[in-house]
């Protein structure tokens, strides 16, 4: 079966600025789709800030098994509504990819319950990728480290919860290091946070950079996830109330006495 | 220096039901108080829903290293505001101890970014809670085990995000187990959650239940933290643009090339 | 590409008790072969502690992938050697099951760093076995508890670093729990911990049991991984020595002066 | 009540390198013990290598709180029994803190279960020490970087188990990254591993480091800690053999038919 994914851009950078046009004709959105082009294996979508409910409609949803999501100058334009939507089928099962400066995005942030800042610089530094768990489903056939010449720099500390599993540290040029690859569960679903990809360098044609996003995809996939019952729920076990008939003071007196 | 408590209740069953009002006649607030009596080591304060800013102002916090929350049937009720000044408080290092049904309370909620949604019913009873890691500081001086014979019960799949230290574990005589005791790191602050304390039941009088609040006070309270600079970062090394003066093509090209 | 699967079991009950080998007629070992006989996806071999080198000489490791292990009386029994090569494979990247009391056994316990002892009793009680983490590989399509009428009863502490993921949590009859599925990444393989799987019941023949033996097999498999380098290691960058020239004296006057 | 810390260095480099004898006229356990100084709060001894059972017998572990590790090139010559002692120590309670090359001391290897290697050289490089968890008792007081002008490199990947908590990351001039400050609790003990502190610098000369030591020390030290039962233990409930009476094929039978 198919996975299916879902590519959401802000596409403001694009639209706005030439250099970025010329680096990213099909923008960053189209850049991202050639790269699960395997289309034996993936259904893809891409969806854009300028679309009604931005693309990211109900039905849009659906039909999603892993939201990748890319967004930078434009966080504040995005809906409350479908932010509280995306954080929701997250919690529901759906997975989620955020990029580079998605990690100030409405439903990032609201997944992480922090508020997600961190350093950073535009100084066209290198970005050196450390892979700290080279078993990681997401590490799969990459080299020790991905070696990008420029890049946006980040520095530590990056104001997220401990994750899950940390699977890249990225060292920077100007002296900063940075948690690059963090695996959270949350609800059902699950969220990779990875850092590169600044609109201003060409890091989504880097072949090591693809190798990331399709293991990503792989790994953050619903797989057959039975919901747990929440809410009220019989005993499954047949339990005797010891006190049964006692007034609330014998009730407070024996909870009392028999406390270990 | 004393430890500054502040201890908010909902107080709502306490007003409502004589039988919850003679099992805690000075609020759930006042036994808790009672647990931090300490007037060496604890500066403590009560604050309820039905003050001004549910007695959370600014003030009030500014003067509070640890906020212990109850509530249950007023969750919908605590103002929006007062929910994020709270979960901001915490990220900027403020303590927070989140009691039994304080798991649905807003500031819980928005600090895990899920439901936390679980299992429930009352059905009078056994909860025997397990220490799982004796060395953390919130289990110093348990016993190996806490039996109370009669408490709400609670059961899994509890829906939050992995606990950074899971400390307790519950046995529940009907058929349930919980995570009873999760520690979380977030922002700058320390949140633990704690299962029991149901108001029908006497469980905050319990010495063990009190060794626990005590304990996670001390853990929970903020140490001497340096603000980590977020924003805008000049580099601490000397960075050469390796492609300085280059076209933007150029750069383009230079940055596929020598990318690993 | 198949999984090559070494399923290996002590397999002295079997030997020397009527009743467990009419229980499990083709050893326990053989009932795990059963549950993995999809010969399109795994290819399964067993190995027993009568064999030379206990059946897991150098040539067997080179062709397994995920080695599955249950031992219970006979853990002194295995050679310090073969043990030592069953840990430093699985650093190497091949995946480790351990079922039930293997938690004692030499190569499990080399590998926590710990002594792995719990409670125990054999008291035919029941255990229900608790879906923590639904959306983990281990947890797909089982529903959210496994009923086991009568097991052998484990408890709390279990003496074992925290798992990395814990997704299942134990409930017993007489009043315990247990972290009856614990995930550990290892070096550049995975392991993972399962408690049920007493050589008295027939555990092994329970469809969901099954159904987590097949997924941990899967999620324990080494995918492509790139071996760090490992010892003396050039530097990337140009480095200079900027106390170069000076005496030993002098740079650690530069070096106390500098720190910060 | 004081806390007792036993600092043990194998004193090899200073008596053969006049160099480092003059950079460390008492060894680097003296300028360790220096730093914890605090005569109302520690009771401090040093061990070495050359002592009888390395200095490190019942009777000084018995009396010992937190025991701090410096070793480098005499790896090999602690003997299994003592190593094997500590590690026992350390699972009972003891805190134990390694530094730098003492990765691959035999206490900690055994502790962690993995071989412990990384990448290393000797290049006179700049290592910054990030502060990644501000709120950790290990980082109390801490700017939010350290710098040290020339240390020895180490770089990832650093294989061991993912930390329980991660507090320090490194950055180094020439291109690596090193997951410095590493919090595991193992058994009734807590370890913490901290990087830097080669021979040949004068790290344990700066306040910085002092700090952490200070701190970790705190932070190690054993609190009231209840051993937990272990072994065969008796139910707490009644519990009914729900298939009493039957012979074993019914048992299985009625297994067989009542799982879920």
């Amino acid at each position: 079966m198919k996975i299916r994914v879902t590519i959401w851009n802000e596409n403001v950078h694009e639209q706005r600025n030439p250099k970025i046009a010329e680096l990213y004709p099909k923008g960053i959105h189209g850049a991202i789709a050639d790269i699960l082009g395997d289309v034996e294996k993936y259904e893809v979508r891409t969806a854009t800030l300028d679309m009604p409910e931005h693309g990211l409609t109900d039905e849009v949803l659906d039909n999603t098994d892993v939201l990748i999501w890319w967004g930078h100058v434009a966080h504040a334009q995005v809906s409350d509504e479908v932010a509280e939507r995306v954080k929701l089928r997250v919690l529901d099962g759906m997975g989620l990819i955020v990029l580079h400066s998605g990690h100030l995005s409405k439903p990032f942030v609201k997944l992480m319950g922090t508020i997600c800042r961190s350093k950073w610089r535009e100084n066209n530094e290198k970005e050196r990728i450390w892979v700290i768990e080279p078993s990681h489903p997401i590490c799969s056939g990459l080299p020790e480290y991905i070696e990008l010449p420029q890049e946006e720099t980040y520095g530590e500390r990056f104001e997220v919860p401990a994750p899950d599993e940390l699977v890249f540290i990225s060292w920077f040029s100007g002296g900063e290091v940075f948690r690059s690859g963090c695996c959270y569960k949350r609800g059902l679903g699950k969220v990779f946070y990875f850092r590169p990809g600044h609109e201003a360098y060409p890091t989504f044609y880097n072949e090591n950079i693809a190798k990331i996003l399709v293991n990503a995809v792989n790994w953050a996939r619903p797989l057959d996830i039975t919901r747990p019952t929440l809410g009220h729920y019989e005993a499954l076990e047949k339990v005797e109330d010891i006190y049964a008939g006692m007034s609330d003071a014998e009730r407070k007196h024996e909870n009392l006495q028999n406390m270990v």
